[in-house]
Parts: structure tokens; sequence; C-alpha cells
């Protein structure tokens, strides 16, 4: 039995997820928080990983600590400078950025990943992610939905590049703060109505006016009783899932995606992909605990 | 010299402006109030008119009233049901809707038009100016920048069809909502980041990834010390405005458009047509009250 090597923290914008890792990386125990770099109050990053990491100290002694995701931006403990793509896990770990701890303890800060160009694009924490998933390995088309949801495409060893879409924040926004809430209720789930945004979504830009134009259904339809108004939200979900897996089709053709993640809006990409034609599979849990397992294994961290 | 022969009444969600008419359709008098159906509590739309209008009752007696906009809607006084497009000046004059006052006197209500199909479409008020920018008889492609701005086609006597864009909606909830807010601040008119936009958006959609991906630049151009924090609200803005001049120039190519209105923001959209090489003519002002007045004139109101 292999003993415990590693403290690996995927620390974000809404949570901290804690993991207890053994030398060949299986989960040994994990805790969690509602302690995202939001939450957290007049910069006490330092004693809340202490408050939740004490029993593993107290039992293990004192373990490597690596972290990623938001807790390396700005707002963040630390700022770890983004690492511009193409990037290689060599990279990553070379670029690891280093908060002593004042006993003698150190966490180290996995960098986001950035694409430079006329439309810049970041990311931090997926990268981690992705790395977990094999990416570096085994290139591919990678799709990880969320309220900034990345396509990324990975082959020969490196991340060569990803774009991120607006696609859930916008759907909140739209929900919360536009006219478009005002003619919505809550429901059950209603894939139907889903499928039908979708359809719209994936022709708004070739053939029904562009995607300003198309949310505007999501007032018409319901004003018109064409649509129940516990329908309005997941249709309108739909059409801006629909645009996003368009303009990633038109990006990178029609090969098989892998879908990262589980749970409701995981499931539906699924649904909306499926319905667009598009084969994908899908991945397994504690992705981010893998990459900082890996991450950790190609900068030495563990073993010392 | 000609009397006062109309009361005309442009009445929207947020004002209320009031025009006195002679019988060759010249403005005599005007009066505005603050007084659109978001602020009349309680139905009191009979004493707010009342109050508006009671000097000109009492100086020429009670004279015909027609009102165009929002009040026709479900949340105003009456319900004017939407007319079919396409749709004529005859059209419009045989579905006003009568409000009997109560003293005798009677308030016709202009219908909204509506465009039926998949992704159905609705105006209120905007048929009216076009009616007094002289698009029954003159045809042409019209564009209303506005919160939810229009693109209009007429020909042959008739209001063809039109799209919405939700453009001005969408991008305030995203200025005042969304993370994109986060990185803006105040500052005075930056016309160059306005036009980067346009740049962006007249692209977003065939070359630069669709606009869920192109709107993630307010946030990352800022973020990489590329664009001042003054500059990103006029960038949003151009990237927005962009993408519907794009959408609505695949759907009506590189025709002449009149440009509705003035003020500040029909500038911005004179500036992103100028970008696009578009043509454009501009608007006189007080369409509206041109308008009521002609469809007014279509139903015999004058002159009983």
């Amino acid at each position: 039995m292999t003993g415990p090597a590693l403290i690996a923290l995927d620390w974000g914008t809404t949570s901290l997820r804690a993991y207890l890792l053994a030398d060949d990386g299986r989960i040994l125990d994990r805790r969690q928080a509602k302690a995202g770099i939001l939450q957290i109050e007049g910069g006490r990053f330092h004693a809340t990983l202490e408050t939740l990491i004490a029993a593993w100290q107290t039992a293990h002694g004192r373990l490597p600590l690596i972290t990623s995701g938001m807790i390396g931006s700005r707002q963040g403990w630390v700022e770890a400078p983004y690492l511009a793509c193409p990037a290689s896990l060599d990279g990553l770990a070379a670029r690891l950025v280093v908060v002593p701890l004042g006993d003698g303890g150190r966490l180290h800060v996995v960098p986001g990943l950035a694409v430079e160009g006329d439309l810049p694009d970041v990311m931090r924490g997926e990268e981690t992610e992705l790395v977990g998933l094999g990416a570096m390995q085994d290139g591919g088309l990678y799709v990880l939905p969320g309220t900034h949801s990345k396509w990324v495409l990975a082959q020969g060893g490196r991340i060569e590049g990803f774009k991120t879409y607006m696609t859930g924040e916008i759907f909140a926004v739209l929900k919360d703060h536009s006219i478009l809430g005002r003619l919505m209720s809550e429901g059950p789930a209603d894939e139907a109505a889903f499928l039908k945004g979708v359809d719209v979504g994936l022709e708004a830009d070739d053939r029904l006016g562009g995607l300003l134009h198309a949310v505007f259904s999501a007032r018409t339809l319901p004003l018109m009783d064409r649509l129940p108004a516990t329908s309005v939200a997941p249709y309108l979900s739909g059409i801006l899932i629909g645009a996003e897996i368009q303009a990633g089709r038109s990006a990178h053709g029609d090969r098989t995606a892998t879908l990262v993640g589980g749970g409701p809006l995981v499931d539906l990409y699924a649904l909306a992909m499926q319905r667009a034609g598009l084969a994908f599979t899908s991945t397994p849990a504690d992705a981010a605990a893998r990459g900082l397992f890996i991450i950790a294994g190609a900068a030495g961290l563990m073993g010392r």
C-alpha cells in the first residue's frame, strides 16, 4: 500500500475542493468547502486552507501542496501569469508559482493558459482538468461546458489553442435581467423546448437572422401563446447552446469531441450535440485532481 | 391659416409625447411627460392624458385623439391586436382600436405589427414612425436603432416584414450585470474603441468564432492591458452593433438604408454603417406625429 504523497486543491471562484493523493495518484480522501475566492474575505486564503487540511497535516505531516484555478488570478491569493499556447505539460510544470506559507511549507500554483491574437483568450483551472484527462498525450477536441464554456484543441503533446464562449453567463443575465425573463416561469425540465431552441441556435447565423435576432423569439413566442411560460427558459438555453455548438463546428468540423464533466449542464450539451449530429465521448470524474497529480509529478514536487 | 384638427400621442414605455396638429399636419404645439406605461400606476391612463391635454381642450374644444406605441400593448391602456405583415396604411387605419373616454370623446389606438413564422416578430410604435417617414409610398429599407433595434423592409405600399435585434438591451445587461462590466469604467466617448469593436462584430460570425466568443474579448483585452478600462464599454457596444449590421447586410445586401431618428445612439449606428461601407440617409424629426396624422386621415377621423 502506498502512502499519502500530495495535497491537491481545485480552487475556483465559488468552491474549494481538496484531495489527499497517494504516490500512485489514487484519491485517499477529499474535503470540500464553499470557500471560492469570491467567498473569502480580507485575503484569508491561508487560514481557509489551514482549516480545511489541518486533519491531514496532523495525521501525515507536511505534504507537498499544489493548486489550480482562479486562486491564481489577480483576485486570488497570488497572480500566476498566463502561459501562452501552444503549451505543454513541461511548460506548465516549469511555470508553477510558489507561495511560501511561513511554516516552511510551500503552495505551488498552476498558471492559467492564454491565447494571443486579435481576440485573446484565457483559462484558469481547465488546463489542469485537460492534463488530467490525458489531453497532452492523446490530443483531440475537448468541450468544457460552463458559465464560460471552452472549446480546446490539443495535439502533439500540447494544448494548441482554445476559444471561450460566454453562453452560460449570457443565458443567466438574459433570464434574470432582460425583458426575456418577464415571460418565463419555473417548470419541469422541458427537453422538447430545449431542442426547439437548439435547432434555432444551430441555424441562427446562417439562415435565421443572427443570434441578436433569434433570442428575441424567446419573447415573441410566449407573447403569441406559442410557447408556455415554463418552456421559455429551456428554449432560450437551447438557442444559446445551439449557437455555441454551431460556432465550434464551424471552427473544428465534425470531429468527435470529448465532452468534459458531469451534471445537468453537461447533459444538456450532450443532448444538443446529438441534435447537431456531432459525436462525443464522456469523461471520468476528478480530472482536476488527476491533473494536479500529473503536474506535481512533472515538477518533481513529490518524493523529495 | 388652418386650425387645430387632431391631438396625436406618441405613448411609449418611458415617455408620453403629445402633439397638437393642424389640418395640414403642421405641429401647432407639443407637450411631453415622463408618463410612459411603466411609470403610470394603477391604470391611471385617462387622468394622465386629461392633465396633459387639458389646456388644448379648453382652448379648442374636443378634438379627435389618436395614439400609438406601447400604450396599445397588454400592459398598456387597451390591447390593440397586432396586424400581420405585409401591412398597408389602409390596413392600419381599419384596425384602430377605440377607447370611449366617457365624456363622448374617443381615443383611437394604432395596432402594432407582427411577422409570423418560426421566429415571429412584433413592433409597436415604429409602424407609425414608418408611415410618417413615407415608407408606405416610397418603400425601402429602414433601420431603427434602439433597445430593440428594427430592420424593416417596405415595398409596394406595404411594410413587407421586419426583424428585431436585441442589441441595445444585451449591451445594457452585459454592462450592468455580467463579468464584462467589472473591467469597465466611465470615460469620454471613444470612437476608436467603438470602431475596433465594430470591425470585430462585422466579422464575428464569419471569421472570429461567433458572437458568444467575440464578446469575451471585452474581458480579455483589458485583462491583458491591451484596452483601457474607459474604452471597454464603447468596444463592446461596437461588437454588438457591428454584429447587428452584419446580420442586416446578410438579409438585405448592400442597399441604401434609411437610418431613423437622432441622438447619440443613432450617431453610433451612422459611424458603424460607414465603417461597414453601407450607404444610408437620415430622417427628419417628429416622424411619429406625422405618421399619426396620416393614419388619422386614412381613418377619416378629422373634419367629421
